[in-house]
């Protein structure tokens, strides 16, 4: 195994429950300090929600030693010998390497943050949060703060959790982001609505803004951040940009990317055309079922199931991954944030014509305390009817919601046969027509007064 | 159209949007002062959550009347001449009576409570939860009642919100209940779970009683409940025991009456046998999707799909309602329950072989605040690993996800299919793995290992 978070871990754990010791070696490199942690609760832990690092290890080192993994930490992986079926390791703090052969080899190596090349970027003060190191300097950052200014660079999931952290702990923030308007991963009419709810929770909220340097003081700390227009001042910076696929091993050794510079593997989570060596996690692209695609797509709850197929094949098992329908969510301060399937731009990039509709609901009966408004956008392709995409912005109940849309779409439904779904109702819950109920009906009738 | 809450009124809606006044005449009769309200509200207007009656009213006649529908209030209909397409109603308080003929009928005369047939059972102060007069009577005797101690009669959905209303009106309440269990809709084992919660909120919970009457003081008001073994002192009593299909008028007319004493459909909701006769709401049956048979689900949000479907097949369009699959949520003070599917003894009545499962999971990350615990069983068929049904019980998050499974069963997924199913996860919003994840796969696992 190279990598010992999620994907690495899971596998390395599900292929233990299926091959003994003395059946199966599993030897695990891990650069790192840690093992299987969550990442994705770093702005909880940043924010002081969680309060603390070690509540975001699922299971410790020892935890996998005791199960007979062989864990090496601080060891790193810099070569993979497809042919010779060996990697070369380097002990990070000694610098001694050595070659380890394997039978089969599971490449987990994950995601690493996307860091703009441009002046200041490193200076202190400047932080990324993609492993708990990072997440344990910025608090540090955070502790010795002068002022309470913090700039997020980037508007997409990491950076709006990230600005509910810094809101947490104080600080005035402000997001500058590249796209029309934040959650680039919604159409823009839909981020919108995001856009005024931060700005509505005292967010600063910059679009189409483009980061060119970062200004430092006399003592080079970190001072402002610069677009082409203007300084933002900072005693703080969070980059939160997104991640690319780390694949410069695999890519060494030959194995084959896809567009997002993601590894290629088959339904079993097989590298293509390596019978004994698979991948998954954040180093993998992912079939998109409803694009017909490869997409990139880091999400934790992916690796775990990666590594649960990876394993359960390494380990003489059989299981599959069928792909995403890239269902995400995501919340700042009190406001959720849902999308499943295609965009837009996705549809129209998948050659797809279709109907969009955007409906406005409660997430309560309308008469129920706490009842609070949800947007759900829906798209339908054209004649045949076919749910598309679900996009939905709203208070308490709005974010899971998307999980109905999530099934739908993995089953093929279209927006018609959605209207009859006999969705959990009670005033407490939903109203009477359930907010996607009440969008899939109007991408009916879409569909129907187009379809001649 | 007999009746005038929401199948009845939602299908005079809906084919008033189809076909305008000059096209088609409607006339809605309805017994009661109310039109197109919210009975599931009435629970909460009981116990203060909703503050006022009107809160619960969705259209008002004069609305209905502005659209062009002649609603005729306190107008009961006492006879169907299916043969001369005409209808006998009483104006309930003159009780004069005149025919009116039909081209198209549409039967929305609702459920009537169970009213055990017992000494004491019309007293003053025990009181049915059906209508909103029924809600302003009982309002009327809590602001009356000299003690504050209430008995439910009944452990269904009705009589836990009854509970919880009682609970927030500051009474000592005691829940009597003819099964093992609270909450037949589910298995024991799940009703269990609910038993105990509404112990821990201070309901005392009475399993296995049958109430034989209903005592009373010497001024005649109720006074207690009383079962074969024990007494209850009351000062209120709800009826809380469930409800039958309104069909008298229908199987005084000949109209086809199913096991449960609910009219029976085709697909689009005629009547069967009947061109131009509907029938939908409460007073049916509806096709149950996975035990293959009909059943009663006296629900208002099939309720309005039945009006829906109906209003555009009158109207000269085309709908159907395809069935339900059994989904209900409910709530009791801050415990969330809910159900899609078969239980077991449904599965067994269907005569199907089947796995059962069940897990603990939480609401959220484990270490996000807020994570509460949530038990998740699953039905999965024997061989084919097709999903049957699940029951979830926990607190704020476990009810809405029912509609996960809801939609699985529509699409007739396998519990292993659902294993992949790619739904919404960030610490906020559900563990890496989301229980009904965590509940598919163990079902999975318990298939596969009884599959030679």
């Amino acid at each position: 195994m190279i990598g010992g978070d999620a994907a690495g871990m899971s596998a390395a754990s599900q292929a233990r429950r299926l091959k003994g010791p003395d059946e199966l070696e599993i030897v695990a490199f891990e650069r790192g300090h840690f093992t299987s942690y969550s990442a994705c609760g770093i702005p909880y832990w940043v924010g002081g929600e969680v309060s603390e690092r070690d509540e975001l290890i699922a299971r410790t080192p020892e935890e996998h030693r005791s199960r007979g993994i062989d864990l090496r930490l601080r060891t790193e992986v810099v070569e993979i010998d497809v042919d010779g079926a060996r990697v070369r390791a380097r002990d990070v703090d000694s610098g001694a390497e050595s070659w380890t052969s394997y039978d089969k080899l599971v490449i987990a190596t994950g995601a690493r943050p996307i860091r703009p090349d441009m002046p200041g970027v490193d200076a202190p003060g400047v932080h990324g949060v993609q492993t708990l190191d990072d997440g344990q300097e910025l608090l540090d950052t955070l502790t010795r703060a002068r002022g309470r200014r913090a700039v997020v660079v980037g508007a997409g999931y990491i950076g709006v959790e990230m600005a509910e952290a810094l809101i947490n702990r104080g600080y005035e923030v402000t997001v500058v982001n590249r796209g029309a308007e934040p959650m680039s991963t919604l159409d823009p009419d839909m981020g919108r609505l995001v856009h005024q709810a931060m700005e509505g929770m005292g967010i600063t909220m910059v679009n189409d803004a483009e980061v060119t340097k970062i200004l430092t003081g006399d003592d080079g700390q970190v001072r402002a951040v610069a677009t082409d227009d203007a300084e933002y001042p900072a005693d703080v910076v969070v980059l939160g940009i997104g991640v690319r696929p780390e694949t410069t091993l695999a890519k060494a050794a030959g194995l084959p990317l896809g567009e997002y510079g993601g590894l290629l593997t088959d339904l079993a989570m097989r590298v293509r055309g390596h019978e004994n060596i698979w991948a998954g996690g954040d180093c993998v692209e992912v079939l998109d079922l409803v694009a017909g695609r490869e997409r990139h797509v880091a999400l934790g709850t992916h690796a775990n199931k990666h590594g649960q197929v990876i394993g359960t094949n390494a380990g003489g098992g059989y299981a599959t991954f069928p792909g995403v329908v890239g269902t995400a969510v995501s919340k700042v301060c009190d406001l959720e944030i849902a999308r499943t399937g295609l965009r837009e731009k996705d549809a129209r990039r998948a050659g797809l014509r279709f109907e969009t509709v955007t409906i406005e609901s409660t997430s309560r009966a309308g008469y129920y305390p706490g009842a609070s408004p949800m947007t759900v956008k829906m798209l339908a392709e054209r004649r045949t009817g076919r749910l598309l995409g679900v996009q939905i912005v709203g208070r308490e109940g709005a974010g899971k919601r998307v999980d109905i849309a999530a099934v739908a779409l993995t089953a093929g439904m279209t927006v018609e046969q959605m209207t009859a779904l006999d969705l959990g109702y009670a005033p407490p819950f939903s109203p009477v027509w359930d907010p996607v109920l009440v969008a899939a009906r109007k991408a009916a009738a879409a569909v129907r007064n187009k379809t001649p």
